[in-house]
């Protein structure tokens, strides 16, 4: 099933949440992660301007965000329901990491509708919700400071989301070719460099193939990291070249 | 050296942002995450009432901010620096994936302090400033929506951070025993609880052992799938026998 299909099967619940800017913040992170279903239990205060101003470019979220009265309503026809948690529950599904997590719900996601559920900004998901759903994440935090806000919670779980329906590999904006895109040196004209680097060096008396020391050894290391490019090369053969030329002869620029 | 100790050489720059919003967002993601020392390059309008809102308990964060004119002083004795670029660049480091990046950030951390550079909210970073940086990092985001918010994309660069420095094993909340703690099942407890069952349900008639079918792995596939505790077990050997028992004799709760 492609990533975009599994990604489309995921609601995101919010339930009772406070803070209309929250809710705007938490569509625009599902919409930049190729999230869209948007469900909210009882919110407080919906529609709202705030969460419109917080949602930019999600709006069309917000305005197709189905509400309920309860997170039953809300979970009807789902497969699979993962509850956010930040504390331990002594009833309740064992509480994983994002990583686990996530991918669990887009394996489920393959078998039919799943969701996300999210609690109240201040008290969480009560007891009875989370015993709705089939799995708990918490997202790891320091110790001495757990207090994540809720839009950035559904941030970083829908970007979870997406790593997991692209196997770990969301494919990047794409790199299309410039007149600036790097060809890579090949290992003949990188030789040809060092070549040029130690005659140089030694005509001018820097080096001493009779002491050599660890001098080549460290250029080596040094260029072999960077990734030489074919024309970063020419361009540091033409610096070396122009160096032996008399002077006045050099690249004038 | 220590996960947290990794964290706190973890500098965030932010250039040039426009909202105190994002600012106070941006604190209360990284503290979140462990991570403490913020840096903000000529922000528009800070300090703000509104960074304080959206920090909430971090705004010793904000407090403890330096501002800077230039990158170049906010990246002032930083062995290693990661520039957040949304789209690709004619020159500049290649862009990589938040993890992979974020373990090249944790891995230099080790020999010195490294930096997180943001650019401004509309704008994004400047060449000159990608060029200060030794690597670039873009959120895999929706093709059609990749607007990510500021603190939003702190938040999940900061995570990434925390799951890279704990090696992708962050410890979550701690799980402390309690009354409900579960012990697991053993396997002769659970086989005990299939011939139970297997019993019970030839004598009701519901099984005929001459004509087994697929009855048996069914529940055993049910049952295993579960991770059955001792404490289920009994409840369901109870059951079971108490319809056994003569009418009225049953568990009566």
């Amino acid at each position: 099933m492609k990533p975009e299909v599994l990604l489309s099967r995921i609601r995101v619940v919010l339930c009772r949440p406070s803070h209309p800017g929250n809710i705007g913040a938490a569509a625009r992170a599902m919409k930049t992660m190729g999230l869209t279903d948007l469900r909210l239990v009882t919110p407080k205060q919906f529609p709202d301007p705030e969460a419109d101003t917080r949602a930019t470019g999600a709006v069309d979220l917000l305005q197709r965000a189905k509400i309920t009265a309860t997170l039953a309503e809300a979970l009807h026809g789902c497969v699979f329901a993962v509850a956010m948690s930040a504390r331990r529950r002594d009833l309740g599904p064992a509480v994983g990491s994002p990583r686990q997590t996530m991918a669990r719900l887009l394996e489920a996601a393959a078998s039919g509708e799943v969701a996300l559920v999210f609690g109240n900004e201040t008290v969480g998901l009560a007891n009875e919700e989370v015993l709705q759903c089939q799995a708990a994440v918490t997202i790891p935090t320091d110790p001495g400071f757990s207090s994540l806000n809720l839009g950035a919670a559904v941030q970083v779980l829908c970007y979870e989301c997406r790593m997991a329906a692209f196997d770990g590999a969301a494919p990047l904006p794409e790199q299309k070719a410039t007149p600036f895109a790097a060809l890579p040196a090949t290992h003949d004209e990188i030789e040809g460099l060092y070549g040029h680097l130690e005659s140089v060096m030694t005509e001018t008396g820097f080096y001493n193939p009779q002491q050599p020391g660890r001098l080549l050894p460290k250029l080596r290391r040094l260029f072999g990291r960077v990734g030489l490019e074919k024309d970063e090369v020419n361009i540091l053969r033409g610096i070396l070249a122009a160096t032996r030329q008399p002077t006045g002869h050099g690249r004038k620029d």
